[in-house]
């Protein structure tokens, strides 16, 4: 497996990743009626797409910093990749599970979102560790990525906001818009990397 | 991030353009029945699905047309080209509102069709600006942009549908079709600027 | 537009069709119930899919050799293209539409079927147009082309299927079969083409 | 047809699979109301989704390393790759049945996903067969591949899993799961093959 290509396994990935983002919009249901109040009601809906929507811009951009920074994969990578997908793919069905009607309002569908975030977040630092294996550990990307604080505060974010969602729904989701603000800022890391090598 | 390539960000965005648009057809309900009579009660989204799908052609040919002249991309980029395939992917939600039952006739869908297309124009303007500020003022983009006069028609017709769209939802669509057919014509600016660049 | 790659409007088209496909497979609703019975009730359904199927695999296919021998593009091109996609992309309304319970035995749906696949191959003479066009009557591509003998016949069998589905859909539908059959075989033109410019 | 690139098969056939893999999960409905009950009712049809998830998952990666493995490819192989996707298009259908409701618990929908997963690993040996017919007996490939005893091992028990439903349908889950565990570690013969290769 020594000489499988990353650019096959990235562009699959992309590929999950797009259909993943648009199908979600589909799970959006549209308002049911034509009235202002049918809108209004959908708002819910809206919102937590947007988070969702964001959820996996955010991990497109990781995964697309990591593998850029890859030079090695090999079939465990990629079973890891897989697993990642395979929890991407259930952000849809919590989206539209949570978006349905008022759900969001109750404690189930938010602790559900919150463990697919934790399944997710486990993934993907599961995928790193057997990218730095399969690169060695004086890799570029072993060095880059060194003590991942922001993937660890992320795990304990999401691991906290399932059992918090029976006290209040509102403080999951509180935590999850706060986990989402802080990759927004793209991980600095990987990029400082980069410019080294590039420029 | 000055190293991030341009091109997985298009193929990305390729990728999700190209899922919103079949999505869309699939958002089109077939006939309820199996005679002439229901075929014909689909008409109505049946021509919005061909607005929304030419919609989506022109933001497609524009991305293309916009990264083929951009050399490089940044952060900002990256989020205001989400920030824009967020939009895009509300149309097919907006279309399958509108395109359902009689909904066509009733002002809120229509202006609600009208917000998502302001958003994605406002989305696009920023997107612009993302680029060149990443390239500079003296970038070949930026003299290729030059004041964007049919993008502000467009913003400005969207924003003008929505309010109209409670005197009457056919000045909406009036006013929808006629942006389309204003963009159907490629955009000369950076058409000509690849000319220069290429032969 | 003179400088417009080919590559992407492949890339994209290559999106579009790849999802038709698998969406239309989502649009043979799974039997109702867990019996035997329920499985063979769907069989229209998965037949109507299989023809589709290849319905869909013909144009890719012959999508890929056209593009293959086409050097330059520009925005009637493109413009041609998205035309062809969308008839294509109604191929799974009138797919799920035709597999719905009994209306397969109707002449309405049955002639529907027959009008976007004509649609689709009007759409797909004004692509090859087109492209002669934009590369001049010399080219290798309108060479090969010559006289588009089973582009014709294509046409002229969707055109009478529509008329003859009121005599009977069975006519339709064997109509539908041979066109099929005929464009399994590759198109020898510019399949010999290929040869003498790659070998 | 001898200069049919195998890339866009390739990237065809990715597409293809992205899609299938993410419309799958879209097949699985989310819970019915906002209690643990329900999310605990849907667990059958996320242990058949995560089932129908590997199992593409499996072929993406063989069809990877075959075609990795192929120099030649010409119509027969095209027809051969699409039919194959034929049948891979069919597991979001049979994965959204058997996980509906308590449709696991009877013979006939456990048989017909054996059914489509037979169909799926018959189309692999044809197109495995086809891509060695094109190559010649002497290519890599043909040597790479040998006796493909785990091909024939895999449509021995979707063979056997068929009948065997309508003794028990658990028989034939254990059958399922057996092959893609089989088959979760990669393909050794190719693999080393690809060493040899690259290195």
């Amino acid at each position: 497996m020594a000489g499988m290509h990353s650019d096959r396994v990235e562009t699959f990935s992309d590929g999950v990743m797009a259909v993943i983002i648009t199908l979600m919009a589909f799970g959006v249901k549209p308002p049911e009626g034509h009235t202002l109040d049918a809108l209004v009601k959908m708002l819910p809906a809206l919102l937590i797409y947007l988070l969702s929507f964001t959820f996996i811009g955010i991990y497109w951009n990781n995964h697309h910093h990591l593998f850029r920074a890859t030079h090695r994969i090999n079939a465990a990578v990629m079973w890891a990749n897989l697993h990642l997908l395979f929890w991407l793919s259930l952000i849809p069905i919590v989206t539209s599970w949570v978006g349905f009607e008022d759900h969001y309002k109750w404690p189930v569908p938010a602790a559900a979102y919150g463990a697919v975030g934790l399944g997710a977040a486990i993934a993907y630092t599961l995928l790193v560790k057997s990218i730095i294996k399969a690169n060695g550990d004086d890799s570029a990307i072993a060095r880059a990525i060194g003590s991942d604080v922001k993937g660890r505060i992320s795990l304990a974010m999401y691991a906290a906001a399932i059992p918090l969602a029976f006290l209040s729904p509102w403080i999951s989701y509180a935590l999850y818009v706060a986990v989402t603000l802080m990759w927004l800022v793209p991980d600095r890391r990987l990029a400082d990397d980069f410019i080294e090598h590039e420029d």
